[in-house]
């Protein structure tokens, strides 16, 4: 039964090979490509998607799975092969039900798309990005359909992000979080004070040599990664030894290079954080990407904006920017962090209204899934839901539907799960608070490798091997519950 | 006819696909990887590559080869159907030879190598490498005889890389260079002056500054291009509209940077001028590696070492340098750039040694293929041969056995090629200055697009159409002599 297993793991690792290599066709598309390398490089990436589906569909695997479940099973549920077989086989299951044109047709079109977005942004012009748009959102349409779902058509695509979830409890949950948070917002936003970096300007260079101590002190290797500079920041891991950030040091925009930074950094430990004896196996990943979103969460927001964080590391900031800040007291520098201001992007957002911003998107999806919302009409919508919601309108599409990068690479279904790590990053904060009694001490003193070492006890240990609501309870010995995140928000927002 | 011809060319189209994809991964290694990345990296090039080799040898291109052929001949040999045709069976035909599982054994052996060779070379310690070289020996041997050949194991590998050459004639043309080069270098070495440059340090961001402004005036676009640091420079194409070169900045070696630029950006106009027609086809490539270095060698000696260019250049080059070279005359500079030293460092010889550096690697290669020489033992014969061929002996290992990457990527058979293209390069020239009866005029002036125009007209339009005898034909009119090359050698150095 070795062999067979073995047999299995041969197909798994090519397939993996695959998709990491195309994951770095993504990356250097990303960072270092071209202009001119944009429709050659699509077609590769076709290639290669369609290639790794048509491997991993052939059939070979789903008999392998069938043959090898009871040895596997018998290691027990939390053995390795046991959980590589129930990942392998519902993740084998979802793509079974793909045909591979359409893989390679979205693979296609995501390559297009990307490069039309980029531009489009640039120019501030839907238009450009509109007909690749509206091609990605017919793709997935089709996409979802294939997959089945019970309820609604957006079930079939969360699910590829965060199994088990629907749309349905994503709905309460949203609610529920949209009814605490409004009333906050406008509290907090009445004792917001003045940006203290309002018209201040940070040199490229030093704002990236700050945020490479901030991802040393946070554990990040350097021998097993790479920072570099990107339009939209981003991870991308391709093993556990080589997983690379990018962020965007611009020089009105310090913080958001910074918090883009230590968020991505929290993405990264994770990715790196995966036990090696998971290479090249579905297992490999994470648990969904609601809960790698836990990791980046609660390093961005819950340590990174905290005051204790900044006790040790404002000094060291000013060290790198002693003209810019020499004069802005640590309490100006905490209050402009944690400034809550209804504003236009989202990357950009203080906490509480993040939230907002994620539902707005998460309400369009369903719609342009459901054929309710129309891709030419999304601008319009966008700018008056904005105004409608948090008070502010788009100057121009950039600022508005175009900013962010996630609709042109396809993945419809993604953007609940930035709302759903901010969940389950409350959860787990509380629990890392009663293993660890001094940790707001060693926040304080900047020493932040007993965080990573818990995260990467509790949580990257498992890779991918549990489903997140699994995960979540094993973790803290409860499925996904809001309060605690809520309760967060509250004691610091609400005083 | 045309949907057989189609349906080939998908085919043809998505092993290109992967073969660039592969391409992009060693590009990553050579670039930007962490040092973690190289296990995974390893994996994942012998999945692509086993992969392109299994799609490409499947049968059903022999097939649809067979059943295209009299329609795409009838279109007349010099059509793009025949020569994709005539070109993909030659290729078809070898890779047939090659079991899968020797291509991928063979990636997964050069990725590690790869690694090994650079922690050698920075120890310089043989005995890191000496596994792994020893490896890829022994896989290239498997190559050789699965490959077959008439006279001599390294006809086999050498046939790859200049279609239609054997080691017999190699061994013609090396004696007759030998020959004449060695009275030549003898005679020049005495008239040798000092180093101008001697003891000067060049920062690096000033040296990539000049070798950017090279490149655009050799009409190296970088819409569709890159530059990038590398330990050992070389040029990677993902498409004829995404072409990089890699190049070194060392502050103690900036003529090593410029010339290394200039050879760089040779190869680099080739694939840039490649038909985007051909894309995704055999064709898409060069004639041969000999070839393509006619190309690099064309531009770094025949052009970049001339006085003329350097009448235009120097200035420049002074401008960016005026503490360093403010005080040494263009005439100094000159002479220093083609003095004739024999030397360790291949990649630092000049014009005349350069030859020796390649016909003793030429020899080590036969010998190691053949079995008369034992991989443990090459850091001895390489220094005895460097002392009796060329009169100086290495330190240590780096400036030895150690100085090349091209063993680490298992391409033997490669370096030949290196000379070939001095030989074309010298025909080449004189067709070109027939073509053109202001080209010296032009390059003392600094304007080197007629260059660029010519060689995109006469040899770049043809990609990989043609076997590299046909072509020299083709564009000078005669077969591979190395009359052209030995009379500019004279002329520049037998004065």
């Amino acid at each position: 039964m070795q062999a067979k297993y073995n047999e299995l793991l041969t197909i798994l690792g090519k397939v993996d090979d695959i998709g990491r290599a195309a994951g770095l066709l993504g990356w250097d598309q990303q960072t270092y490509m071209p202009p001119g390398g944009v429709a050659s490089r699509a077609s590769q990436m076709a290639t290669l998607e369609s290639m790794a589906h048509e491997l991993f569909t052939a059939g070979r695997v789903g008999e392998l799975l069938d043959e090898v479940a009871p040895w596997a099973e018998a290691q027990g549920y939390d053995s390795l092969p046991a959980s590589a077989i129930r990942v392998t086989r519902r993740e084998y299951e979802r793509y079974r039900k793909l045909p591979n044109k359409l893989v390679a047709a979205k693979a296609e079109a995501v390559g297009l798309a990307f490069d039309a977005w980029q531009k489009a942004k640039h120019a501030s012009d839907f238009s450009i990005f509109q007909p690749r748009l509206e091609r990605l959102v017919e793709l997935s349409v089709e996409e979802a359909e294939a997959l089945g779902y019970q309820e609604e058509r957006y079930d079939a695509l969360v699910d590829r992000f965060e199994p088990g979830m629907r749309t349905k409890r994503l709905v309460e949950i949203f609610d529920r979080l949209e009814k605490e948070l409004v009333p906050l917002v406008r509290a907090a936003g009445r004792s917001a004070g003045d940006d203290a970096l309002r018209g201040l300007s940070f040199p490229a260079q030093a704002q990236q040599d700050f945020a490479r101590e901030l991802l040393i002190a946070m554990g990040f290797s350097f021998e097993r990664g790479r920072m570099d500079v990107a339009e939209h920041p981003f991870t991308s891991g391709f093993s556990p030894s080589d997983v690379r950030i990018t962020n965007h040091p611009y020089e009105h925009a310090m913080l958001s290079n910074v918090f883009s930074t230590i968020h991505e950094g929290g993405h990264a430990l994770y990715e790196q954080g995966v036990p090696t004896a998971f290479d090249r196996m579905p297992v490999s990943g994470s648990a969904s990407m609601g809960m790698h979103e836990s990791q980046s969460r609660l390093w961005e927001n819950i340590i990174g904006r905290s005051l204790l964080f900044w006790r040790h590391f404002y000094p060291k900031l000013q060290a790198h920017f002693p003209v810019q800040l020499g004069t802005v007291p640590l309490e100006a520098f905490y209050k402009t962090v944690n400034r809550v201001k209804p504003s236009l992007i989202r990357v950009e957002a203080d906490e509480l209204t993040y939230n907002l911003h994620i539902i707005l998107r998460f309400n369009l999806e369903r719609e342009l899934l459901n054929g309710t919302v129309r891709v030419a009409d999304l601008p319009a919508i966008w700018n008056e839901r904005m105004r409608a919601g948090l008070g502010v309108t788009p100057a121009h599409d950039a600022e508005g539907v175009l900013q962010d990068v996630h609709w042109s690479d396809g993945i419809f279904g993604y953007f609940p799960t930035y709302s759903l790590g901010n969940i389950y990053s409350g959860q787990i904060y509380n629990r890392m608070r009663e293993d660890l009694p001094d940790l707001e001490g060693a926040v304080g003193r900047g020493e932040l490798l007993g965080v990573k070492a818990w995260l990467n006890e509790h949580v990257h240990v498992h890779g991918g091997k549990y489903e997140p609501e699994d995960l979540i309870k094993k973790i803290t010995g409860e499925g996904l519950t809001v309060e605690p995140y809520l309760e967060y928000l509250k004691g610091k927002y609400g005083k």
